[in-house]
């Protein structure tokens, strides 16, 4: 784009403090894949024996470097591992050069950071369709690896930032008998964000010992609620990728361990929550909750169908408490609904109950809740117990702005 | 809305041309159920004998006209019969007093125009939520009976206009076994547009003879490729409706005739282009084709899914040749397909085969083909032969404007 995007209203005062996790160290560097004046590629290193786990897309059109980190979870980790990002070219749709870049790549960090090329992961992000220019990567290669240090997380969230327009990072530290248990992660993503698939780009790190199949299967387990529960316009990306590592040097183990699981999951929550407020043209972070349906999975389809439609997001981006557009998404979603049992509430104002407006509701009472930066959206279907939590912002001016001038 | 929107770039020249009806006449009137200085309500009225067939949306949380219409589509209809449409007000999700409304608007037309009840079928479109002020609709009755006539058919399509710029209107006169027939449709709609349902508001007449079961078969069928296959935001009305009507006054029956279908069909397909030519904010008209998929169906569902793609659609509106989100829609749309089989162009230039980007494709190729204000979208996907294809518009500033500050 010609000119730098100002920073979301949405975002935090600052990127957090981040506890260091002893077993990755990091380093940046600018390749100029596609982006001058800024980084754009991260190498991370992790320790032997360091657990990896991961969700992607599923994307029928994903990318060469996906399809390759797909292959390689869960192999041997008694060796160390290394995850290369870059950012401004997603090598998604650049047929068997695609798979040549990724084969290119890893060979040249396994040689260089020593490790076997099976446990060298690439995520790119950016353009679709153009060819990577890897020469350009692999020429940062050798100064990436002498440069590598723990503690360059922030550093690292911004080599793989695109249309973000802040840097997402989100982190824990919690005691597990005893010992003490340290989670970091980052995040890239704000637009061609919706679920269904895994999620952005997303690098989480642990010194936690959690053998790999337990790894994953907590992983997956907290996406569907946190990364697959966000939307910024129902479009989804070729080259999603979240990557959660164990590095076991706390040796401390966590396995089945809820303290951990919750943690965790607070920090998955936090940056997906930062995605959708970096989302493209992004001024209101809205959570809609519906309760009361036939399944969870019913509830969760009429959330999104509310947080997907054109029409709601105009309504908040325009501060109208236009709940008659609410209705019409729940009644287009496919799941189950009657009109008639429908509860609906913008905060804590109830705006619609037993198929009509609330006898209570004055319409300065809506206004008033969708002038605020942050908007509770509430349904209760009235059928059953079924119940969801999605997240996502408003459509404004600013997203066509952006994607109707930008190549992603 | 405070200013009247300007009329859509891709509007026709003018209304056309429409044959009258025998057997149906039409008046209009100005009752201010939301809209100051202009028409808001239109009646129908239609001879013993006609026969009504009809398709509606399948939301969900449809308006009490909807349901109304349905229970009473297929009755005895030996006396006559009047559709009575108004716009400014959905009558959608009003509880209890929706269907009272609709109660007192019907038996005061069945009064003053002599049909029976049960043969009065209503719309009413515009904001959704708001009690309908019926009242102000049945004080126009005696004057719309007492001004009913024939030919008033581009007036009784301007008086069911909401965001719409331009009255639509198509119609088609045939011979069938050396006899005329005529037809004459009039459509609503211009947002909250999407398939996977029936339709807008539309209304075609005919002076053919035809049962009403048979009549019903041929409207079920040709909708499916016409008013199912248009999106303008992928968001589904409360109160879609597609009434056709044979008058049977030419005396010819077209029941099986192929002539007869096929122009109805081009009726339809131009009524409902002309709803997408009139999608808010519109500035592109925009033909997605996709073949070699497994099936039909999912021929259709890649289709929809390239059609409601915000990415695909701002790209558009920025004359921007972006087939990697193409492919990108392809890869969520959930129907099958392989990333290495895709074959894309942009009117007549191919843009990707194999996975990639074709090796003649030149960038002001691409470039040149988006500039235009028809653009056709095809896509192969190598696997089958299932074949659809679908119409929508780009998504630009002005659909935000429009949707931000209007509550429909």
């Amino acid at each position: 784009m010609a000119a730098p995007l100002p920073v979301s209203p949405l975002a935090p005062e600052a990127f957090p403090e981040l506890p260091d996790i002893a077993g990755v160290r990091f380093a940046t560097a600018s390749a100029g894949v596609k982006y001058t004046d800024r980084t754009d590629v991260m190498l991370a290193e992790l320790q032997p024996g360091t657990a990896i786990a991961g969700v992607f897309t599923r994307s029928k059109t994903r990318s060469a470097p996906v399809l390759d980190c797909q292959a390689k979870l869960g192999g041997d980790n008694s060796q160390g591992a290394a995850i290369l990002v870059n950012s401004g070219n997603s090598n998604a749709f650049t047929g068997h050069y695609g798979q040549t870049s990724v084969e290119e790549i890893t060979t040249a960090v396994a040689a260089r950071v020593n490790v076997p090329v099976e446990r060298v992961f690439t995520a790119s992000t950016g353009v679709i369709g153009e060819p990577l220019p890897h020469e350009r990567i692999i020429a940062q290669i050798d100064k990436l690896a002498a440069a590598l240090e723990p503690g360059q997380v922030e550093a690292a969230a911004q080599a793989i930032m695109t249309t973000d327009t802040f840097a997402k990072g989100a982190g824990a530290t919690l005691m597990v008998g005893g010992k003490e248990v340290r989670i970091a992660g980052i995040a890239k993503g704000s637009g061609m964000v919706a679920p269904d698939m895994a999620t952005m780009l997303v690098y989480i790190f642990t010194d936690a010992v959690c053998e790999q199949s337990a790894l994953q299967t907590l992983l997956s387990s907290l996406n569907d609620t946190s990364f697959n529960a966000i939307t910024v316009d129902s479009d989804t990306s070729t080259s999603d990728s979240l990557l959660l590592c164990a590095t076991g040097a706390s040796g401390v183990d966590v396995a089945g361990n809820a303290d951990f699981a919750a943690a965790l999951n607070l920090v998955m929550l936090d940056l997906a929550h930062q995605v959708v407020r970096d989302g493209e043209g992004a001024t209101k972070f809205v959570e809609i909750a519906v309760t009361g349906a036939v399944s969870d999975q019913e509830a969760k389809t009429h959330a999104m169908a509310i947080a997907n439609s054109p029409l709601v997001k105009t309504a908040i981006a325009g501060e109208d408490p236009n709940w008659g557009r609410v209705v019409m998404a729940i009644g287009k979603s496919g799941a189950e609904a009657d009109r008639d049992l429908l509860t609906i509430s913008f905060g804590e104002v109830l705006v619609a109950e037993k198929g009509w407006v609330s006898s209570n509701y004055r319409e300065e009472l809506g206004v008033a809740e969708m002038k605020k930066s942050e908007i509770t959206l509430s349904v209760d279907l009235g059928l059953g117990n079924g119940a969801a939590t999605v997240w996502t912002c408003d459509l404004t001016h600013q997203y066509i702005t952006i994607n109707a001038d930008y190549r992603s």
